[in-house]
C-alpha cells in the first residue's frame, strides 16, 4: 500500500438511532470515503471525511446518462467486539467488472479494501450488535463531468457510505409470495444485466410496483429473449430444490454473479448436497411442482441473505411451495451463512476479514 | 394556467461564449427552472432561479438506482428576433411516457410548456443566431429521496437547463461511417427502450467506444432478441431509402419515438414520397445494397436533425452508400426541417411555437 488515505474526523458525533426502529438505508454514519478521478490525474485524493452533502452542477452527467455503478456488503460486530467483513474482495472485484461494462476507469482494489477497513473501523460504534443487525456498506461511483454529450465521463467520484440496518426478519425468517413476470424484462445478454448499475434497478421498478398491487412481494424474472427461463427474483439470485438437487440459473450473460449465490454453492458442495448451475425453464419448474418434486425455493442476496419463497403465481395459478413454510435447506443455509458472517460459527472457507488485522 | 411560476433573476450575467468555439452541452445560461415533488404535496414550488449547483446527500437515490428521465429540444432565434420552439408539446408528452415507465409521477404538461417559454424568454440573449446554431433545452427529472431501498423515490426534482450550441455541421452536412453492432444490445421489448432514461445511454457507451476504436462514428443497433432487425443508430432513429421508398423501423416497444422521426414521416407523406414504418432485417438491407437499391441512409434526432450514413460495416464488409455522399432526400429533409425550425421556411404543419405568443 503506497497511497495514503487522508483522514479528517468529524468534530461532532450524530446521535445513533434506536436499533429497534432501524430501517434499511435511511440513516448514515459520521464519516464517508471519497476519491476523485480525472483523465489526467487518474484516481486521486483518497480521503475519509465527515459525512455530508455534495454539491454538483445540474449538468453533471450523473443526472442524465445513468453511467453509475455500486456495490453492497455488510460489516458485523462480534460479541468480543471484533468487526468482520464478509468476502469484501468479491464485491470490489465485481465493482471493477461493472466499471468495465460502463466504461468507468478501474479502481485500485487493494486501496479500496484498505479504505473500507479504515472507514468501518472509524465508525465502528455505529455497528449494531442485536441479532440480525449489521452495518450496510455502499461503495458507488458517479460520473461528475459537467457535459450533456453522450460519452463516457472524463471525471468521476467514488464514495463509500455506511448505514446501520435493523434485522431483515424482525419476526423471524418467513417465506414471501412471488409473481412470475411475463411482460417486463430485467436484462438480456449483450445488455448490462451482469453489472451492478442503476439502469437495471430503474427498469425493474414498474414490474415490482405492479406485482405489489396484486399482493406479491417481488417478481420472478424470466429471460429477455424467450421469457421461458428463470433468471433472478427481485434483485436477488434464485435457487430451487428439486427432487433433492439444488438448482440455480447458470451465469449466462444477463444474471448478476451474487457473492451470496457463490457462497451458497460452496456450502452445498461442502455438505455433499447435489447442486447444479444450469438453464432452468419455468415449464420444467412447473412440471416438477405438479409432480411434487419442487421441495424448496429461495432468493439470495446481501440484504436478506436467504429469502424463502412460499408461493409462485404463474399462468393464473398459485404454486404453493413447501406448504408456504421455510424449508430445511433454506434455514440451514441462512443459519450457517449468518453464523459465519457474525463470527458465531467457524469460518471454514476463510471468507471473513477482520477490519483491524 | 393557475399555477404561478415564481421568478428570481440573477444579479450578475455571465459572459457569453464565442459562437465559433461553442461545443455541445458545455456552457449554460444564467437561469434554470426548478420544481419539486413530494408524495404529500405533489409537484410544488415551480420557479425560475439563477443557474447554480444543487446540494444532495450521497444517499440521494439519483446516485444509485438510475430512476431518471430527460428530454432534449431546441430554441431558435429568427432574423427578426422572434424565439421559436419546435413541437415542444411532443417532447413534454414523451417525458410523461418516460415518467410512466420509470414510476415517476406525471407532470402538468401545460405548466411545463409555460415554464419552457418563460425560461427561454428570460435567457433569450443567449440564443446564438449564426447558421446552424441554437439553444439546446434539457428538461430532466431526478429522484431526490435519501434512501438506499430499491423502490420508486417519494421525492423528485424537475429541472430545465439551457445550453447555447454551435453548428452540428461546422464544415457542412457530411455522412458518417457506422459499425453494425453484433455483440451489445441497446434495448428489448419489455425493457426501457421506448423511454428517455439514463440506463439506455449508459448501456450504449461500451459499444460506442469499441466502434470508435475501429474508426466508426456510431453503431447501428439490431433488435435484442434475434440481432436480425434494424432498430436505431447511436442515439438516433434511422431511415433508409430503398428503391425509391423510404423505410424506418416500426415502433415495436424497444425503439424511441423520435420527434424528428415523426416530423420526417409527415414531410415525406406531404411530398408524396413513399414512406413505410416496418420491420427491416439487416439481411434484407444487405440484399438491397448488393442489388444497387440501397440509395440513402440517415439517422435523425434533435442534435443533428439529419445525419447521413455514408458507410455501414457489416459482417466484415464495407457497404458504401450513395458513394459516401449526402443523398438528395437527406439534404432536402435537412434543409426543410431546419428551415421550418428557424423560421426561414413556411410552417406548413403548425409545428413552431413562438415563446412570446
Amino acid at each position: 500500500m503506497t497511497t495514503k488515505i487522508d483522514i479528517t474526523l468529524s468534530e461532532t458525533k450524530k446521535e445513533k438511532p434506536n436499533v429497534d426502529q432501524l430501517e434499511f438505508g435511511r440513516v448514515f454514519t459520521d464519516h464517508m470515503f471519497v476519491m476523485d478521478y480525472s483523465a489526467t490525474k487518474g484516481w486521486y485524493d483518497p480521503r475519509i471525511v465527515p459525512y455530508g452533502p455534495i454539491s454538483l452542477s445540474p449538468s453533471t452527467m450523473a443526472f442524465h446518462y445513468g453511467q453509475t455503478v455500486f456495490e453492497g456488503l455488510k460489516a458485523y460486530r462480534t460479541k468480543d467486539d471484533k468487526v468482520l467483513l464478509f468476502r469484501p474482495n468479491k464485491n470490489i472485484e465485481r465493482l471493477n467488472l461493472s466499471n468495465d461494462r460502463l466504461c468507468i476507469p478501474q479502481i485500485d482494489e487493494e486501496l479500496v479494501i484498505e479504505a473500507l477497513k479504515q472507514l468501518v473501523s472509524i465508525d465502528k460504534e455505529w455497528i449494531p450488535t442485536a441479532e440480525g443487525t449489521s452495518l450496510y456498506i455502499r461503495p458507488f461511483i458517479i460520473p461528475t463531468e459537467y457535459y450533456l454529450g453522450v460519452a463516457p465521463s472524463k471525471h468521476y467520484r467514488f464514495m463509500i457510505i455506511l448505514s446501520p440496518v435493523g434485522s431483515y426478519y424482525k419476526e423471524g425468517i418467513h417465506p414471501v409470495k412471488i409473481f412470475v413476470e411475463n411482460e417486463y424484462v430485467r436484462a438480456v445478454a449483450g445488455g448490462t444485466g451482469t453489472a451492478k448499475t442503476g439502469g437495471n434497478y430503474a427498469s425493474s421498478l414498474k414490474a415490482q410496483d405492479e406485482a405489489e398491487k396484486r399482493g406479491y412481494s417481488q417478481v420472478l424474472w424470466l429471460d429477455g429473449l424467450e421469457k421461458k427461463y428463470v433468471e433472478e427474483v427481485g434483485s436477488m439470485n434464485v435457487f430451487f430444490k428439486i427432487n433433492g438437487e439444488v438448482v440455480t440459473p447458470a451465469l449466462n450473460g444477463s444474471i448478476l454473479e451474487g457473492v451470496t449465490r457463490n457462497s451458497i454453492i460452496h456450502l452445498l458442495k461442502h455438505w455433499g448436497v447435489p447442486v447444479s448451475e444450469r438453464r432452468l425453464s419455468m415449464e420444467d419448474l412447473y412440471k416438477a411442482y405438479k409432480e411434487g418434486q419442487l421441495e424448496e425455493a429461495f432468493g439470495t442476496g446481501t440484504a436478506a441473505v436467504i429469502s424463502p419463497i412460499g408461493e409462485l403465481f404463474y399462468n393464473e395459478e398459485r404454486m404453493v411451495i413447501n406448504n408456504g413454510e421455510t424449508g430445511d435447506i433454506s434455514m440451514k443455509l441462512y443459519d450457517t451463512l449468518t453464523g459465519i458472517q457474525t463470527g458465531a460459527l467457524e469460518d471454514i472457507f476463510n471468507w471473513v476479514v477482520n477490519v483491524n488485522e
